[in-house]
């Protein structure tokens, strides 16, 4: 069942204790939609400038995502950003950020993409979610990532985004922030309570929590040694998951563990390299491999 | 099986951002051992002051831990700690040591104690470490526990005792400072090669970690809103570990795992209390309990 996705497309530049690039592929929606298309046709909504090179769209394309939503602005840059992780490779710093075209974003849906019964609204503004949740009138499941400059920034925009949104995703120093609470299964009850009827908190190596009002747990990352950057790693989980969701067409309590599940493994593959490097590698048997390894890790 | 303990016995004095106790019972092998006394006999070895108050042994006594092995020096004081919890829950600071009788601490087993089966080297110094494994002529399986300043000051002495265990558990601070690498999974395997035959690295609130030349898993930690102090967590997760192995009288990869499981859930009660206020609480059907609720959390 197609799933809709609209956020950043980017060019990142990362630097990491062992290596540096630059100008490669990234952005949330990117990230999302190229680990959500091994299970589901995916749409992506997103805007670049006319320094975007027709190989991007392409490589999109060979993993059956529609990029008709992926609007080029003539005269406009491309969303930059560059970032440097700390020899953890879990905490990072922002060193540059240039919105350029994304500043501007203002995403106006097709007929067509209106109808998408699954969207993921990825990083953005919430004042622009709101106005793609205002168009996805035929969505059945709406999900939402945030960031901390939304919680601090848009607060009200925030907590009007929660009354309307099925599931939220955030990261353990964002639920921390916006719960002032340093316990991340009170942290995630207290944000079920903002309005999400589910709420995912990502923990980067230490994997992911789930919160309803129904059922709390918590899934670990499946271990690697081979880190080599952890950029994206947050929006492949979300396309891993959103994307197994709209497979089956079910987002059921035992249909969302496993999404979840199928989001983590997800992730693992993409940490392994740079930019879409790793998953380019791999099929979706490859994904279905790791996760019977991770099932079997977690049977005793 | 009866296992044996060797380790700390001391009176904590604790803050945390919301409560304070002063002079509370603790100590490595206080909470390792009580842990254990749910699922073995334990023989608990240490060493205290005439500060001691009698009803200390007796509720180690009342859960069937034989305190024999408790040396009690007349004109010396116990083992003092005192530490505050960050914010966090999870980093502390060590405010005061006192280390008074624990200093000198040279244990001598009796002829029944050297005959155990099971031995568990808790929080000391690996000079000592080495000196009951000398003793324990009966072990077929010692597993010994570490931490920062003994790697940092008995670097060479804990090289000869990684030769002769055949299981280490430490926190994860600690495996990163041992190998000078800030990927956990890296981190254990690295610590496989320096001797034992098992690692086990400690996560916190993250849960735990095995590694051995087969198999590499992790598990998350139960999760708990009511983190109260998590003074213990360790010892109580090594006490659940190698309780259910010496009950099982086995240590084969699938009872370790299910130790493992154990050990996370014993843990996961000791954090909802000071000292052993939560444990004394308890009965073993309260961590089958659990324990299910964990393996179903984990199935998807």
């Amino acid at each position: 069942m197609p799933l809709l996705v609209v956020g950043s497309v980017a060019f990142d530049s990362v630097e990491t204790p062992e290596h540096r690039r630059d100008s490669v592929l990234g952005g949330s929606a990117v990230y999302f939609s190229y680990a959500a298309g091994y299970f589901t046709p995916v749409r992506l909504v997103g805007v670049v400038g006319d320094d975007w090179p027709q190989e991007h769209t392409e490589l999109l394309n060979q993993r059956s995502i529609d990029t008709s939503g992926l609007q080029v602005t003539k005269g406009k840059k491309t969303f930059r950003w560059r970032g440097k992780y700390l020899p953890n490779m879990n905490d990072r710093e922002t060193l540059e950020v240039h919105l350029n075209v994304f500043g501007d974003f203002d995403p106006v849906l097709s007929e067509e993409h209106r109808r998408s019964k699954f969207l993921f609204l990825a990083n953005g503004s919430p004042r622009v979610q709101l106005k793609v949740l205002d168009q996805a009138i035929g969505a059945s499941l709406a999900v939402a990532d945030t960031m901390d400059l939304w919680i601090r920034e848009e607060h009200d925009e925030l907590m009007q985004l929660f009354q309307r949104i099925d599931g939220l995703v955030l990261n353990d120093a964002e639920a921390k922030l916006l719960t002032d609470d340093e316990n991340l299964v009170r942290a995630g009850h207290k944000i079920c309570k903002m309005g999400p009827k589910f709420v995912v908190i990502k923990k980067g190596e230490h994997g992911a929590m789930f919160f309803s009002d129904y059922e709390t747990y918590v899934l670990p990352a499946f271990p690697t040694e081979r880190v080599v950057d952890p950029t994206g790693a947050g929006d492949s989980f979300a396309g891993g998951m959103m994307g197994y969701l709209a497979e089956k067409k079910s987002f059921d309590p035992v249909t969302l563990k496993k999404a979840m599940a199928y989001g983590i493994v997800t992730a693992s593959y993409t940490v392994e390299d740079f930019s879409l490097d790793r998953l380019r590698t791999i099929e979706r048997k490859d994904l279905d491999l790791r996760l019977d390894q991770y099932e079997r890790m977690l049977s005793f």
